[in-house]
């Protein structure tokens, strides 16, 4: 059953502005959507496009696609230390019966608002056309003037940080291009497509850590976009990176390699933990501040250091030898 | 030549902010964008895609693609009475050789910010990413507090006005789509694909329309809009569309029909002039302002009134005689 282009709004994607506070003068059904930005705060704004066939496979849970097209989002201004407040949606859909239907819809908009609802931001506005099947997110948040996390104000000696665990993103996508025995299969597959966006600690990051960025095309890559921005070069030591209990025993069962591990967790990409530098000192004020949460917020690992600019930007260690593993990640234009 | 993914926003995409006082605080090349809204305005966001095949013809001319991209979504809003600040343009483009090439992405991007710089708007962000050609750009704005130009406001006694002329772009398409003997066809295909945002009108008309939709979707079925919203009925005269002496000339020599070209005016759509209502008092205060401005604004033409709701949405006069045209518009879903 198709849709007109307004029934199809309505039904799955107008719904109620959260709450009283949530700055949403003019919402969905007019040109623009009106917004208020409070005194003394930036808008912090993200856009990330998932297509068909090259981000998700098409025959992907709509719920979890719903959820990953904006949790990726999310993790952008998380990156920042912003606050998500609203989003507009963009979506094109084709003609087939598989993907223009109720259920489809109804699956993918739940999915989305599910996520939406947990972090109490508002759908504002967007987008439904025909064609293939591609989504755009464009997420809004809030920030304290002057205290976004930028990518270039690391300072040589900063330590380099990752939150929770990392290449379990990486290993869900090598299991859903062909077939791996390894157990706890699910857990690597929810790694991959119900990522979680690390607001919380973004949010604990502002005026504590040097710089900040997401991890979505692989923590070495990602790494030397602040190398670059901040004319540093960086020390990594191998045995401090953070692989997950799951990772662990399909390594200890010989399901994989430590070397692959190891590789997934360096350039795997689709991790979507914070990668920040922090000094000692601010550190120790983040430990205390993230202990005294309601929420629990993910572990934190220090994985190496920074170091002045120099020819290499990134040495690897592991127990203090160097050691050499590949360390280019995914370029969409490659 | 394929380019990486950074090279290509560099080469292309990243241009200077525009000015000082542009409010681009962080721009291209972080997590998110962050952005300075000063106090007493509020922020306008309009989201529009466009699809190959759909919304334009894949052998489009690069130059024009770029720049209507942006112009529907800037009139988006002028519709609202913001005036333009940000764009994040996020690009999808098929591994083509056809596409993914310098040339055709520098026409593309000199399109596209010939027309952010006549409106000094600065590209603050986006993605590019690879897959079937594919165009969303998001526009953001500035608004004094309260002062959004709604669909929702418009009262009975109201005037119905439009900006300059109506038809053109449809022609425009339908010249595309088949050959026809008509004169003056760029006239009609640059109506349809260098089509003008009416931003200072927009601006003028703020605290002086009730209400006000850009027509991109045709004259009644944009006008049904602001209709429901308001809760009135409409009653329009046909002799009173604005045609252009292009399209009048088309008219004289039987290149098309009368009625031809009052059904474009009425339903074409790909018109992206104002459509407002609008006090007689607050109209002539309106046509002092434009005729008191620096820079040359499109005609305003009566072409109706508005009237207290009633079964019949929309009420066609020709010489005082109701008359029936087809008045429903284009739905990408239907």
């Amino acid at each position: 059953m198709s849709l007109g282009e307004f029934d199809l709004i309505n039904q799955h994607f107008n719904r109620p502005v959260l709450n009283q506070s949530a700055g949403v003068s003019v919402g969905i059904g007019d040109d623009c959507a009106i917004l208020d930005i409070p005194d003394g705060y930036q808008l912090a704004v993200s856009t990330d496009t998932l297509v068909s066939g090259i981000h998700f496979f098409e025959d992907v849970d709509p719920y979890r696609l719903g959820y990953k097209s904006l949790a990726v989002n999310l993790s952008d201004l998380a990156a920042m230390g912003a606050t998500p407040k609203w989003i507009s949606l963009a979506i094109t859909l084709p003609d087939t019966s598989a993907i223009n239907n109720q259920t489809w819809l109804s699956e993918f908009s739940r999915g989305f608002f599910d996520l939406a609802n947990k972090h109490q931001v508002s759908l504002v506005g967007g987008d439904t056309t025909k064609g293939p099947l591609s989504i755009t997110v464009s997420v809004k948040g809030l920030i304290p003037r002057g205290q976004a996390l930028q990518r270039n104000n690391a300072k040589a000696n900063d330590l380099i940080c990752v939150s929770s665990h990392l290449g379990d993103g990486a290993l869900g996508l090598a299991l859903k291009l062909e077939q791996l025995e390894i157990q706890n299969q699910q857990y690597f597959v929810d790694a991959l497509e119900l990522t979680e966006p690390r607001i919380l600690l973004g949010e604990s990051l502002r005026g504590l850590a040097s710089s900040c960025i997401d991890i979505s095309d692989g923590l070495t890559q990602d790494l030397q976009h602040i190398l670059k921005a901040s004319h540093c070069s960086a020390q990594l030591n191998i045995e401090s990176l953070p692989l997950s209990k799951e990772m662990l025993a399909a390594v200890d069962l010989n399901e994989i390699s430590e070397d692959m591990a190891i590789q997934y967790a360096l350039t795997g990409g689709d991790d979507y933990e914070l990668l920040f530098t922090i000094s000692d000192a601010h550190l120790v004020q983040l430990n205390k501040q993230l202990a005294c949460q309601e929420q629990v917020t993910p572990a934190i690992s220090i994985i190496g250091q920074l170091h002045p600019q120099q020819a290499e930007p990134i040495t690897l260690l592991q127990h203090n030898q160097a050691v050499n593993f590949f360390i280019n990640g995914w370029d969409h234009f490659k």
